[in-house]
Order: C-alpha cells, then sequence, then structure tokens
C-alpha cells in the first residue's frame, strides 16, 4: 500500500524559505520601482534544530547573463534581508537561497564549549576537516594556504593557539567564500519587479486638445497651434502633455454638440471614433497637420521637458480602414450590420468595439501591438489607455509586456475609471500609472480611507495613482460648487498627495464650472466642439500652479505616494498629512481645506518624536505656497486656513532651532 | 525582434480568479477542517467590460473519481462564493473555473432595451441563436424540445410573445444547464483541504506517566496499574489518555533523580532515552508490561471514551538496537564516538540524536514511519511528537502525509516549544494539533494579543492550537506561587479559550507547585524517578475538572477556537471573552481573574446587537461553574471575582427574556 521509502529528490534539504517580499501575488506578478531605488527583499529562512542558517538573494537585471548574490542578514525572528539597487530600466528578478552554515555551526558551539572550561579536542578535529575542506576548493587561490595553516594550527598541539585559530574571524569569512553549500533550498520561483524611469512615479500631467489651441476663435486648432504654447505649458511646471486622440474622425453617425445624436454640418466630432478615409490609429486628423508637424511638437515639447503622450483608444468608428480591411475583427449581428458600442439602453453609433473574441485574435492582438510601435517609433513614450477594462486583461499583459520588452522605457496610464478590482488587475498586469476615484473622494474620511488603502495596503506594491481633480469626461460636482477654493484644494491635494497628477486644461486653470444640468458632464465639451480658450481671463491658476508644480521638483518628499502619513488635527474638513523623503532630510506637513466658503482654523498634531523632535522643542516651518515662516512649538500648533485668500498650506519643516544663532537668524 | 504575434494558447479566456479563500501559502499547504464543516469557498471572479460571469467550484474528496461542480453566488464587489460540504476524512481538493454567462448577457441587456422601448427586433434573433445551441446540446433530453420552443417563439412574428420566452426564468435555467462554455478560466492550482475527525479540534488530553500508577508506593507501576485508574480518568472527562514513552530505557549514561549525570542503582532513567536490549521504538519497557497489556489499556480505554495516545521521540539511547544495527543512522566524530545531544554548552550522553543527513536517509525516513504504523496496527490514532522542529520539515510532511493517506484518521500534537515561524512551519505541513506560547501568557495584554493572533489571522486556517497549563517539562512560575486560584484560573483559561487542551496530572488535579529554585522544573520530577499519587489528597481539582468538561462537552461553543472574541472589562486583572456557537444558539461570556490573590470586580461589555439584544432588554444569564442565575441588562454588567472561592466564571448567555412568561419563570 505504502512506497518502500519518499520518492523525493533529497530529503536531506533542511532550509525553509517563506513570506518573501516584496512580491505581488506570490510572484506571478511584478513590484514596480524606478531607477536607483533600493529595494530590500526580506524573507524568513530558517531550519529545524539549532544549526545556524545562511542565505542570499541572487538577482538578475535586465540583460545581465548571471545571477549576483547579494548576501542576506538576519533581522531577528527568523527574517533575513538583502538590499538590492535597481540599475537598469525593464524587469529584474530576484530569488533567494538558504542553506546550513556548517561552519558558523561549528564555530558557534565551539565558543561556548571553550567558555565552559570543556574539553574541545575533537571539536577541533572537527572544525580542522571542515577547513581542509574549504582549503582544497580554495588551492587555486592564496586563500587555500591561509586555509591550510589554519588546519594545521587546529591539529597542532598548542591548544590555545588551535583554539585561536578556530575562532579567528578572518578564518570564518575565507571558509565563509569557499564555503560547500550542501542541501541549498531555493524559492520555488524567481520574483520580478519592473524598473521604469522616474517619471513612471513622478509626473504632472497636462491634457489639451490640439484643436482648440488656435490664437483665432472659429479656427480649427492644430498641432502647429499647440506647439505654440509649449512655452507656456512648459511654465506652468508639467513634464507631460497629453492628447486626447490625434486621428482622423469618422463621419459615420458623428456627433454634435454635446453629444448630440446627429452632427451638423460643421460639426468636428469626437476624437474618440476613430478612423476614416483618411487613415486609421497610424494616420493624423488633416485638419490637425502631418506627421511631420507632429514630429516637430514632440521635439519641441521635449526642448521645454515636456513629454508628447497620446491617447490610446482601441475602437473604431464605422469609417475606420479596418472595418473593410479586416471585418472579421467586428462582431456582426444576424441582420449584416456590425455592433456597435452600447451601454444599453445606452448607444455610442458612432464607435464600434473591436470583437476580442475574434478567431484571427492573432493578427488582431499583433496589429494593436504596431499600433504602439508605430507611435513609439515617432518619439512617444507615454500612452494614456482609454478604458483599458473593456478590452481582455491577457491582450495587456502581452500588450505591455512586449512592448517595455524592448522598449522599457515606455509607460502606460491605465485610464480605467471602473470596479476596484479590476483597476488593480490592470495595475498589477503591467499599467505604469492608473486614474484613480481620487476625483470623486471629497470628504476627509473618504481621502484618508482611500489614501490609507493606496499606501499602506499591499497595493502600493504595483498600483501607482495618478490623480486628476478633473478630466474631459468629469466635472466633478464639488468643482461646480466650490469656485476657485474648491479647485485651488483640489490641485493641491491631487499633486501633493500623490507624485503624479494630472489636469484637464485650460478649463482647469480657467476655473470652468459649466456643467449639463444634473451630471457631471461639461456643457459644450471639446469632446464634441472647438472651443476657444482665454487664458488670460481674471482668477485663473497658472501661476498658482506654477508654484505647486515648483515646490513638487524642489521637494524630494514629493516624488514619492506612499510616504504619505495623516496626522490629527481637530477640524473635520481641514485634512493635514505629512509626507518625508526616504531619508527623511525632506518633511513637508499639508494642510487643505475641504471648505470652500468659510474661514477654518486647527489644531495640527505632529508625531514630534518620529520627526526627531523633542516634545518642547521649537522649530520653523515655512510655508511655501505664500512664503511666510513661523515658529513653531510642541505637539500642536494651530492653523487657520481662509479659502478665499488660499485653501491650503505646504509647510516645509525647515529646520530645527537647535542653536541660539538659528533664533538670531530669524529673528534678525 | 518581436514575434508575429502572441504565443499563447488561447487569448480569448477573458475572465480572471484571484484571491481565492480559504487557502495557505497560495495553496502550497492544507487548510483544516473537521468532518461536517461546511466550507465556505471564495474569491475574485470577474472579467473586462461588462459582460456577466458565472463560476462553480469544483470539489473533489478523498476516494471522489470525478470532480463535483458547485455554482457560485456573487457576493457583490465581484466577490463569489459556494459552500462545500466535508463529508469525508482525507484530503479534499477544489479548484474554481469561471467564463463569461453569454446568454445572461444577453437577456439582461434585452430586459433593458425593452424598458426603454427599443426596437429589439435582431436582438431576439439573436437570442433565438443562441437558445437554438443549447437546444443542440440538450438534444438527447427532454429540454431540447423544450429549448426549442422557445427559440422558435423568439423568432416568432408574436413580438410579445418572443419578449416573454426570452425573459422566461425557465429558459434561463435550462440555457444555464446546457450551457457551452468557451474560454473557461480555471485556477492555476487546486488548493487542498485536510478533513479530521472531531477529535482533531475538540479534545481534553490527560498525561499520565504509567510508572507512577502502582497503588502502592515504592512498586514500579504497569501498564495494568494504570488500566485500573480510567475509570477515574474518564470520570474527569478527558478524551486523550497520553502515555509519555512506554518503551524500554537505556542504560548507558542513563540520568538519576532531578536529571543527575548518573543514575543510582535503582533509578529507572529518562522515559524518553529510548532503546535498550530488550528494543527500540516497537518495543515496550518490560516493567510496564507486555503487548498484550497494551492491546488491553487501549480497549479499556476506548470502552469509556478515552483514546490512548502515544509519545512519539525520534531519538535513541545508546543502547537502541538501531544503533548497533544501522550505525550509519548516527554522526560519528573524528576519535570514532556517536555524537550524543546537545544544546552547547549543556550534553545529554543518554540521548543520540538520530542524524538526519546520513546518506541513507530514505531508509532512516522508512524505518521511522514504520514505527509509526506498528503503533497504528495495534490501535494507537494520536500520537503526541517530541520535538518534531529537531528534525527536518520535509520528513515531517513526507511522514504525516504517507502515515494519512492509509489512516486519515490519525492525529499528531507537534510538541514544538520553540520559535514562532518554526511552529507554524510544523503545522502548515501537517501536524493536526500543536503545543502553544499559551503555558507562558499570563497577563491580559498577553493573554489578548496571543489569541487575538491565533484566532483572527491567517494561521487559524491550519493551527489548532492546544493548550496547556503545566508539562512535565514545564511548572511555569505562575502555578508555583498563585495556589488553587492560580491552578484553576489556568484550568479554565485552557479549557475554554481553546478547544483542545491538556494537563499533566496527577501533579495538576493536585496543585503541585513544588519547583527547583529558580527553574520551571519539577522537583523529583517523573521524569527520572517514580512517584506515588494520593489522588484524594486535600484541595485536589478532580471535580471540578469533571465539571470544567462537562460544560465543554454541553455548549458548542467551546468546540471551536477561532470563534473566540474578547470583550472589554474595566479591570485589567480580569479577562473576558465571548464564545458562540456557529448557529448562534449557544453562547458564552467567560470572565477569568488572572489575580489569584485579591477579590476583583469589574463591568463586562458586551456586544448587544452582535447578541441580538435591544439596548435595554434584560436577559438571563446562568453560570456553569457554581450553577447560579442572574438577570442582566444593558451593556454594561458588573462581575465580581473571589479568587479563593472561584477565580473564573462561565455565563450562559441562556435566554433572551422577550415574553413576560420567562420573567414568571424566573421569578417563579
Amino acid at each position: 500500500m505504502l512506497a518502500d521509502g519518499p520518492e523525493r529528490e533529497d530529503g536531506r534539504t533542511r532550509v525553509v524559505i517563506e513570506a518573501v517580499e516584496p512580491q505581488v501575488d506570490g510572484g506571478r506578478f511584478a513590484v514596480k520601482r524606478i531607477v536607483g531605488d533600493e529595494v530590500e527583499v526580506r524573507a524568513d529562512v530558517f531550519a529545524d534544530g539549532h544549526d545556524q542558517v545562511a542565505a542570499h538573494v541572487l538577482h538578475r537585471g535586465p540583460g545581465d547573463r548571471e545571477w549576483r548574490a547579494v548576501p542576506m542578514r538576519p533581522l531577528g525572528n527568523d527574517r533575513w534581508a538583502a538590499t538590492l539597487v535597481m540599475g537598469a530600466e525593464g524587469v529584474h528578478r530576484f530569488a533567494i537561497e538558504g542553506w546550513i552554515d556548517r561552519f558558523a555551526t561549528w564555530r558557534s558551539a565551539l565558543g561556548k564549549r571553550v567558555e565552559a572550561g570543556q574539553d574541545v579536542a575533537v571539536d577541533l578535529l572537527i572544525g580542522a576537516a571542515l577547513i581542509e575542506e574549504a582549503a582544497a576548493r580554495a588551492a587555486e587561490s592564496a586563500d587555500g594556504a591561509v586555509l591550510a595553516r589554519a588546519a594545521a594550527a587546529l591539529r597542532g598541539a598548542d591548544r590555545e593557539a588551535a583554539v585561536a585559530a578556530a575562532l579567528d574571524s578572518g578564518v570564518e569569512a575565507l571558509v565563509g567564500m569557499h564555503a560547500e553549500r550542501r542541501f541549498v533550498t531555493r524559492t520555488d520561483r524567481d520574483y520580478p519587479i519592473v524598473v521604469d524611469r522616474e517619471r513612471a512615479r513622478f509626473s504632472a500631467w497636462y491634457e489639451r486638445f490640439p484643436r482648440s489651441s488656435s490664437p483665432q476663435p472659429g479656427r480649427h486648432g492644430t498641432l502647429r497651434d499647440l506647439g505654440r504654447l509649449v512655452p507656456e505649458i512648459a511654465r506652468m511646471g508639467f513634464d507631460v502633455l497629453y492628447l486626447p486622440p490625434i486621428h482622423p474622425i469618422g463621419r459615420t453617425h458623428r456627433k454634435g454638440a454635446n453629444n448630440a445624436p446627429e452632427a451638423g454640418p460643421g460639426d468636428p466630432g469626437s476624437p474618440w471614433a476613430i478612423g476614416a478615409g483618411e487613415g486609421g490609429h497610424t494616420a493624423i486628423h488633416p485638419e490637425l497637420g502631418t506627421m511631420e508637424d507632429f514630429a516637430r511638437l514632440v521635439e519641441s515639447a521635449r526642448a521645454f521637458g515636456l513629454e508628447v503622450a497620446l491617447d490610446l483608444a482601441l475602437q473604431c468608428s464605422p469609417d475606420h480602414p479596418w472595418v473593410r480591411e479586416h471585418p472579421q475583427w467586428f462582431r456582426h449581428r444576424p441582420d449584416g450590420t456590425i455592433q456597435y458600442a452600447e451601454n444599453p439602453p445606452k448607444k455610442y453609433q458612432d464607435i464600434y468595439p473591436i470583437d476580442f473574441e475574434t478567431e484571427d485574435w492573432r493578427s488582431l492582438w499583433a496589429a494593436l501591438r504596431d499600433v504602439v510601435l508605430f507611435w513609439v517609433a515617432r518619439g512617444v513614450r507615454i500612452f494614456r489607455v482609454d478604458n483599458p477594462h473593456t478590452k481582455p486583461f491577457a491582450f495587456w499583459e502581452w500588450l505591455i509586456g512586449e512592448v517595455k520588452a524592448a522598449h522599457p522605457d515606455v509607460l502606460f496610464l491605465s485610464e480605467a475609471f471602473t470596479r476596484p478590482k479590476v483597476m488593480y488587475r490592470l495595475a498589477k498586469l503591467g499599467f505604469t500609472q492608473s486614474y484613480t476615484y481620487f476625483t470623486w473622494r471629497t470628504t476627509k474620511a473618504e481621502l484618508t480611507q482611500y489614501l490609507t488603502e493606496l499606501t499602506q495596503s499591499p497595493v502600493r506594491e504595483f498600483f501607482r495613482p495618478n490623480f486628476w481633480p478633473n478630466t474631459p469626461d468629469i466635472l466633478p460636482e464639488h468643482l461646480q460648487v466650490g469656485g476657485r477654493p474648491a479647485f485651488v484644494a483640489r490641485l493641491v491635494l491631487a499633486a501633493t498627495m500623490s507624485s503624479s497628477y494630472g489636469i484637464y486644461g485650460p478649463p482647469f486653470e480657467l476655473c470652468v464650472a459649466d456643467a449639463l444640468p444634473g451630471r457631471e458632464e461639461y456643457r459644450d465639451s471639446e469632446k464634441y466642439q472647438i472651443r476657444h480658450w482665454d487664458w488670460n481671463a481674471p482668477g485663473h491658476l497658472r501661476d498658482l500652479i506654477a508654484r505647486v508644480n515648483r515646490i513638487r521638483r524642489e521637494n524630494p518628499a514629493l516624488k514619492a505616494t506612499d510616504n504619505l502619513a495623516f496626522v490629527d488635527v481637530d477640524d473635520d474638513r481641514l485634512v493635514a498629512y505629512l509626507k518625508a523623503s526616504a531619508d527623511g532630510g525632506n518633511v513637508l506637513l499639508v494642510v487643505v481645506s475641504l471648505d470652500p466658503d468659510h474661514r477654518r482654523s486647527g489644531r495640527v498634531r505632529l508625531p514630534l518624536a518620529r520627526l526627531g523632535l523633542g516634545p518642547s522643542e521649537p522649530f520653523l516651518v515655512e510655508e511655501l505656497l505664500e512664503g511666510d515662516q513661523q515658529i513653531w512649538q510642541g505637539e500642536a500648533n494651530l492653523v487657520e486656513i481662509d479659502p478665499r485668500a488660499m485653501p491650503a498650506r505646504i509647510f516645509r519643516i525647515a529646520r530645527r532651532l537647535r542653536r541660539e544663532t538659528d533664533f538670531d537668524y530669524f529673528y534678525m
């Protein structure tokens, strides 16, 4: 009934490795980091009995042929750690190996025996044999001779010299270098880390419709017009200039202004109804300009520190060339028509969704990848992906993997405003950044709950939030009613809570609050018509945005998201949080009023000990939005906010007033 | 550089399955349940887009040839669940499959279109085709004709009849039964559940040295003597009678009384120094009796509802037959001696540990398994495993798996008083129950922290605690100084916090507090000498133990451990917790005083809403240790404890006084 004995490779493998960090879903997906990050790999490593174990992390960066071993150090309670430095962009992998350290076990026991005054004659013989084994393995190098001499000392007649040689730390180090690792346990799998350039984690996005960029009202804007605005956009401090789709727009069932089912003769249609006689996803809408104009825009934006990001909306207008060339990529109905987009009972007749259940899915996937590669070849390295949650997860994992394998600098932003598990799955499978629920999280409780989830739960390893106060699809209620103070508060929240954020402009800078009644939809939305914007209208936020973005660049604490820690403030419309750089050298306290109408004040309670401050030590705080300085003291300090003047404060806990001279300087 | 297209099996598999529960380490280890348990399997199941998904759990019990499908029901937020009933002992497995439910998706959209008054002519044709496909698959059964008629109705001229047929729930159910499941996603692995008999979770252990069971002082006790005590032990209400090793005891380096390095002529030695000329792990110490005596003990214990559990201590005295027959199973030193057990600088010369790193490990493992099977063949179904943490993890996983594959009713208790991760690993790999740190957790904070970890964290799925107030190795300090109140308090804590517990008797019943100075070691320990106990000495706890064990049997709330919930009581030496049966029909409140010296009183705060009680509703509580009844009302009720009288209260929240007649009855 039972076998004669165990059927397994080697039952003498005694070390166990558990609870590996960082990882996502047991290593199924990658954790995300940026170039230069230090990653502390941790795991429980232990064996039966009292023998000492040793372990190392094996690390292989993109392009590395060999694994590099980094020794792990014990943290106590059977936990071990090693720090890896993320050098190159791309997929890094690590694994962990653990084994019984026979020499260390022997040496530790010897030390205790010597201390207890026991006879160690036989123990020295055991140790001599271990050292001789290491000497044999080191025979090629100078270490071999050193080890052989040590072994001889252990076998020698001089007991004191023998014990000294046995406990010599240099000998231990040499034996370790030439250790025989028997019965090594290795993690069942390698764990991936996707390493991106810094923009993946720290980015300020500006979304703008090129067709509304004309200096003359009434004229269709062009890529050249937009190019002329680049210096202004750069002056506001943005890194990414994101354009809604720039492809030819379909004519069949084109929508009119305010989403009217029938377009009038002059209506330009929705840019998301992609494809017409002039071409599809690899063509440029003729009224916007040419491929050369696009190249020039990319070039001039780059000169101003801005990257052009394109919209990747995988859907077609009825006039898209693919409808004719690849009819099998669309779903056909029994009456011979092609299924248009629907969310019953709503109908979107100007758009055909792609049928990812087509028998021809392999060619379809390749064609969609080639669209991305087409624009990559034209200098685009960032894609904002429209509604990724309506295309299969497996497709995205493959597409992003394929593109990044060849171009690890390409970044993908997931515009998935959908159920939480779907959003997180998209992030896990490779999206670099993700839109979030921030847009609708407005109360202190909501913001606290959501930011705690994003920054403290396991999602922090794979979900990089990008906070948008508004988008062309969403003019949220609080911006419709809150006026300028609400726009400023949401700007500061987005730009300081999250290291990536974006606005849809110019409606944001101009505090446009004009919505269709009872909806979150802009009236006269640019999605369906061309608008002309007066950037210099009174009350615009351009200078303030420039200030906020400069504060972001100058303060390392704002270049990460998961370093956020809420602090208590005794007013439930004031929200306060600390952000600190990894080295602790840059600490900001942000206080934002969620009340756009009334003055608010509250005592902010700081964790002084965590900040390295004594209970009654005075310290200097510098407010960065308006530039004033204050001396604070003790745990609780009063913050007063008049939203009409400035609904937010960004304090830099600038310096500690440890020496009298600081006071002198301050009061000078 | 890039392939022409995706290299994968089918990119149209759109459903994702995540976050499967219950599981241990992603399915690497089994969760533990008992026969009759209902297991709710839960997972996130979702797809891209708006299509409806469906899922089922596949379940295969031990011996089942086929998987049985149990449909999952949606819980909201993309979470799904199905309930499996654990029928037979052994290893059950489950997997999850999910797919797009094309018909439900179509039907739901149709309903919305009909409601919006849209033309659904083409939609009815699509649905008719889906129903016809199901009809074709059901052609063999009567369902085929029903479905064919429904499809005909959808294609018919009568629009109202067509819509009615399309939305008919009977049609939906039939289509579901004959659904085509395309592009099914299955979990990457199966998830194991080890199902044991109830004793695995609910057990009261009594440990006793047979050699101290003689009715005459000075005579070596025998298995027959112990057999005569069985009725007394059973009367105390225990389920398991656990015997320290009963094998021949070595003579070489035998230890004397109080662990003296040299035994005197009459010293019996430690039963854990296993093996002598008379035999090893499959022999019985001649002074205890014969194999027939053992068989009779097992038999008579069973007649009184007691199972005999043996000690499995995998080590040898220098006189064990294996030392001669299998010298390669031991470690040899350069001077030709065999390595004895050590924890430097301590030496245990009466014991040779087994060298699990032997080249001959396969034969060794088989021999150790055969020891277990030898005793299984003699009616033993429970093993208390001595120091499992000093033998390789892989060995235990194999051994327990082998034994339970043939004998799923065999239970293993892990005596691993060691580091937490080692203890948990042993539990994961198969030990049925585990010793715990309870023995040293004495303050309210310690008990709260530890019980919360055991009952609320993931360890609850695999670690079944067995609480011991004392063992032959441990007479903890609080029992040395606390007197009878401390023994009673620890008894009630062990027996009501954990559904499995045990005592080492008779020292426990007799409140023996005599330790070696400054140590937790019993003076004149039975480990090294024979003791004679007067069970009827004044102050014995036998009647109280009987009462506690009867309360355990009569109250289902005490048959589980992870149903414990602490409640607030405003005295920091009083600890209070609720235990409720799964159906809520049996609710106990236990209050124990940790102060053996002084009266204590405190207000216990009950979660009335959770108990189904109104804020000012009176309710009857019945104290089970002393038998009095009280009417309580409101959230906070006073409990007073005089430790000299009774340091614990076990209240049954017996009935709600909803009707006047209850009051009448109570006040009668």
